[in-house]
């Protein structure tokens, strides 16, 4: 505990005088940052491939060493989205609401930094620039905990940034990344209270699991994503193949893929002939119930667990609905609040499903595969947040930020 | 732990239904709540008397029984409370922005109920009436649970004011009391994952140690103020006696009150000889560093624990300090990011203050007592958020909601 409270106490320092650097400061050493990678784009490949050596040497499956391979390409592509964090603009200081009250005090509220932010993540080493530059964009500082798979490459992005940072006039504390790898050290990061002011865990379930058992300080869950594609009676047939298809299986490893298809009974045959085809040409597996079963031979039969599960594979639930709000029901009981689409052209159908289904992100005719900060026009993104609180879908730099009230008066006394 | 999943059910149900009925049928269940409580004052005040004897008999402080004594006046002014949260605009489907991608998608951002939400709190009985309307106003269920010395008020507010929701067409267990006193039933709904969205805790430093300590549901920490009021050398002493005075004494017992007093070295005897005086005469003991007990004789010395104690009571911590930057300083240091104010003539001083100092409220020129919903133009508060997640400062009903992104398309794929 005491090597990461020194972290700990370290980072909220250097945030202080973060807080008080000025946009174009921090901007500059973004931009800093974005030549350093690639200036040293040989030393950061060296240390990456003693990764990639240990990860072959341990069997690691090829998919993830492919996460975990860095290349010229990624790196210069890690240095363009710093780039582009620096040109968006500062989230801070900007006055979100102010009045005057009867009294003559006058209220400002005021966007102000979060503080101390802890990012823990798994396998891709590119998050350490990404999270890092969101971080500081925002006035805040942040403590990098990143999977031992990549314990190497991390160090040496990391190392390759706090110089730049730091010869742009920034405290190289401003970004710290915890070179201890064990469990330990992870737990102790989630129980930094006073310290630490937010902590997001980028990773698969069991991370998320794991810190939301063991963190004391304030966490923004990101990510599971059991995310439903529903057809309505109403659906144009060919305009739901392709959303479902392109949600299914356009990248099936991310958590805005789909992982479960509703169709209404009423268009189920003809939905269930085309959708199957085009998602048998993909190669993915039908897991349906008895009806789907019934249209589709070669679909096989789903167990109640299916309906629950992020597949994150080949493969997609599907099931057949008695009406709208059968299917409004069972995203209730089984989504995971991250993103729900209907296919239809009812009007009716479309304003219930968008007032009634609670989630992060809710679609009409779309593909849930929108869910991202790219595609929502926030730049880089730190995560998906499948909580209600503080920030909902994708987390951009707007919303590494909090607020204060600012009360001007002249010797007002209650 | 069992029936704490029943009640979370119970409340999540409740909540689906509540968020379809629209804003009027919530009014309407507002005002009946509070039209009920006054038609049963009767009852209620002979359950209030029950807890009243327990208390009494079990030799409880006055004045922790006068916090948990009603009266006719003051269910009457609970009502009121209830009416007035009627009144206020509803906080729900507000478009917060919203836009349209180059590839056609219109993306709005909208608010929606956060859902269900626990409230923990001590003593006062009228917290189970204001929670209530909060979270109600907003869409949201609630599930209360009040200290066990006010449990048959607690039990009689809420089940008066669940059959009047009833009688409104909400479903009763948008409100529902936990019965349950023991601390166990407590750690339960604190780690009520999937059916609690979010904790309030409302109370002492230690019910929220214990919350920030146990609960993996998502929380917003309350309350704790050890509050700074910094008297600049620019001040104008008439002006900053006044604004101590009231900071200090006008209520002790409570976050917003000044628990400790920073002076600048050069104004120090001036105005530690005004400020000491009006203070003695209000009752209000002084813990002062060695300056200040040279200048007050009547001051005593402060030891190192005072700079961070809140006091709640007719105490006061004061130290000479040699730069706004060390008043700056000290309060990042020991300040809990409640309220703090600076009393001074300097626009460069007030300037730096408002920019350095990190707290929900920061005030130049006014007391720190006004950090309270009412006072802010929020009506009803549901307690004063001190963390930088989601809300900070007075939680009135517009902060109790979160948002959804909702995607219009015309089969958008990616």
């Amino acid at each position: 505990m005491n090597e990461m409270i020194e972290i700990g106490a370290r980072s909220k320092e250097a945030q202080r005088i973060l807080s008080r650097a000025g946009s174009a400061v921090i901007d500059k050493a973004l931009r800093s940052a974005a030549d350093a990678l690639e200036n040293n784009t040989e030393y950061i490949l060296e240390e990456n491939s003693k990764d990639i050596r240990a990860a072959s040497a341990s069997g690691m499956a090829e998919a993830m060493i492919d996460r975990l391979t860095l290349s010229g390409d990624r790196i210069s592509s890690m240095a363009s989205g710093l780039r582009h964090v620096a040109e968006s603009e500062s989230p801070l200081g900007r006055v979100l609401s102010g009045e005057t009250r009867p009294n003559g005090l006058r209220i400002e509220k005021i966007t102000v930094p979060i503080g101390v932010i802890a990012v823990i993540f798994e396998a891709r080493p590119n998050v350490t620039a990404d999270a890092a530059a969101i971080c500081l964009k925002a006035g805040n500082s942040v403590i990098l905990k990143g999977g031992k798979e990549a314990v190497n490459s991390n160090k040496a992005i990391a190392s390759v940034m706090r110089e730049a940072i730091a010869q742009a006039g920034l405290p190289e504390d401003c970004i710290i990344l915890v070179e201890n790898i064990s469990r330990q050290a992870a737990t102790d990061l989630m129980r930094l209270n006073g310290y630490v002011d937010l902590l997001i865990p980028r990773g698969g379930a069991g991370l998320i699991r794991s810190v939301v058992e063991n963190a004391t300080v304030p966490v923004i869950e990101t990510g599971v994503g059991n995310c439903h594609v529903y057809i309505d009676a109403a659906a144009d047939i060919d305009m739901a193949a392709d959303i479902v298809v392109n949600a299914k299986a356009s990248r099936v490893s991310v958590c805005n893929a789909c992982e479960s298809l509703l169709v209404h009974k009423d268009i189920a045959e003809l939905a269930l002939l085309a959708v199957g085809e085009r998602l048998k040409e993909k190669g993915v597996e039908i897991m349906g119930d008895e009806a789907v079963c019934e249209i589709l031979p070669y679909a096989k039969p789903a167990s109640p667990e299916d309906w629950a599960k992020e597949y994150l594979d080949y493969k997609i639930s599907v099931k057949v609905v008695e009406s709208i709000d059968e299917a409004i029901e069972h995203i209730a009981k089984y989504g995971t609040g991250h993103s729900e689409a209907i296919v239809t052209d009812s009007y009716a159908a479309a304003e219930q499903f968008k007032a009634q289904v609670d989630a992060a992100a809710v679609y009409v005719n779309a593909s849930t595969r929108f869910t991202d900060g790219g595609e929502f026009g926030f730049g880089a993104e730190i995560g998906i947040s499948t909580q209600k609180l503080h920030a909902r879908g994708p987390l951009g730099v707007a919303h590494m930020v909090s607020s204060k009230y600012v009360i001007s008066g002249n010797g007002q006394i209650r």
